[in-house]
């Protein structure tokens, strides 16, 4: 067995986090008027954990992939995940004034700016993407493309919170609930993994692993979204705490218990950690993922 | 000069017209949950006019494209068009209840589910683009997804949706109305067409031709639809007329008056023409395209 001894994962996340945030900084409502833009970067630029960038350039690393086209692919992920925070947050739905520590998007800039702020920023995804010239393969583009928009779309994210509106007061069962989160956050986490994946050249089981790996991953985090909810304050938290309960959402706490939930987590962490070992990839290119997935499972905020 | 009576433009638009709608009926929220599938179909599949569509596969005749892409870029700009509709009429912008003689997809289906299913429609733009296999080239599908998330984007329809928020109450003068109407409505219209040339190949003065025709029947798009804003009324219009002025939004008909913006769409008209004669395209090939201009600068809705 490898350990993580052997690996900085605090100097790889640190290296590879400032790469996406000079990215962001950089791109992020670039033409965009002012208003517009302004709202966008607000959405982007907050520091956030970028767990998802952080994916896909570890996925990358682990098969070896083209650098700018996973550097684009993590920014584009990061887009993606900030829309729907900022959609999300909105009085139609959650109605959350509060993130990371801040007033919310349409809080700050008001309900059309911020409606418009997400839709452009999922544009932007997609224009990340698709650079002009031949900076990225355009096969590659066209597998990113794709691969992001079923994430995002009505059979992924957006068709999980579509569920997640549904399903408010109505009791779920652990495969309904698991269904709803592997659409509204597991979808582009585990798309995450398999952009990466796509800047390289991978063997279909190794592929098939690295999937196994992104899927496990995201039912992990948001086991551990739901525990959090519970025994996290607001400070450490940087969102309002207690809000699922409290608007009656069915959540893994709920359904389980807190002890069976903590368990669920780790056993989900042990899985994770299995797939990249039978994925055939060399082990020590495969250190960061296996650390993000104990980030993830140990995590506090 | 070529005239329009040797071109059966209704034959024409109605056979191209049931294949869009063919494919959408087929395409729109499939494999979406219940209610979001529902609230995307009802946005999509409502009667409207098709005039992007339209566009991408009369700009992809003039080129002889390739067909299942031209097909399925003409569906994604409509999901495009019809997401920004949806998000558009939600009560934080325009607070339209009534479009196409149908109550709003907000109205319909409550915002929570209006602003998912936009999102959701805007995300399966891109997923229709990018197929799998090789029913389209990946260099084709990339270059498409390009075209449509820099248009629909913050420097394009987002972009110009927020200069028209911030300019409510603002005298414009007639360069600044315009370059908000180049993003808002021009910039998916002009998009129309290049992505019709991007499932062909064309030469360099052919594409530049394209791309003036698609800039001035994008503005002339805009100027009809001011002063249809004006002389048309509710029955005829399918929404609310006179809500421009009753906002104290800024028109063309409130810059120029009646009489010089409707003097100004016939010279667009006039212009879109002339930009496809000097195309250097066989003029038979671009008869669609003509017949476009002049159904834009004509309709009465």
């Amino acid at each position: 067995m490898h350990d993580l001894h052997d690996f900085d994962f605090s100097a790889w996340a640190a290296a590879q986090g400032a790469l996406v945030e000079q990215a962001l900084t950089a791109w992020v409502g670039q033409g965009a008027p002012a208003g517009l833009g302004e709202a966008m970067r607000y959405a982007v630029l907050d520091g956030g954990k970028r767990l998802r960038p952080l994916l896909v350039l570890a996925a990358a690393q682990a098969v070896q992939g083209h650098a700018p086209a996973a550097l684009r692919a993590a920014c584009a992920v990061e887009l993606i995940h900030a829309y729907s925070l900022v959609h999300d947050d909105m009085p139609c739905m959650d109605n959350d004034v509060l993130r990371r520590g801040k007033p919310t998007v349409h809080i700050a800039f008001g309900q059309a700016q911020a409606l418009l702020a997400g839709d452009a920023l999922q544009a932007q995804a997609f224009e990340l993407l698709t650079p002009a010239g031949d900076e990225v393969p355009a096969a590659m583009q066209a597998h990113c493309c794709r691969i992001l928009a079923h994430a995002a779309g009505a059979q992924g994210m957006a068709g999980g919170q579509a569920i997640d509106l549904a399903s408010v007061g109505q009791p779920l069962n652990e495969e309904q609930l698991r269904q709803m989160h592997r659409l509204k956050t597991g979808a582009l986490l585990q798309a995450s993994v398999l952009l990466g994946a796509a800047c390289g050249t991978t063997s279909a089981p190794a592929l098939a692993a690295l999937s196994t790996y992104g899927e496990v991953l995201g039912l992990a985090f948001q086991v551990v979204d739901d525990v959090l909810d519970v025994v996290a304050d607001a400070a450490t938290l940087g969102k309002t705490p207690g809000k699922d309960a409290a608007n009656d959402k069915p959540t893994y706490v709920a359904l389980l218990g807190l002890p069976a939930a903590q368990a669920l987590a780790q056993d989900l962490l042990v899985q994770a950690c299995a797939a990249l070992g039978q994925s055939g990839l060399p082990q020590d290119d495969v250190q960061a993922l296996r650390a993000l997935a104990h980030q993830v499972v140990g995590r506090s905020h």
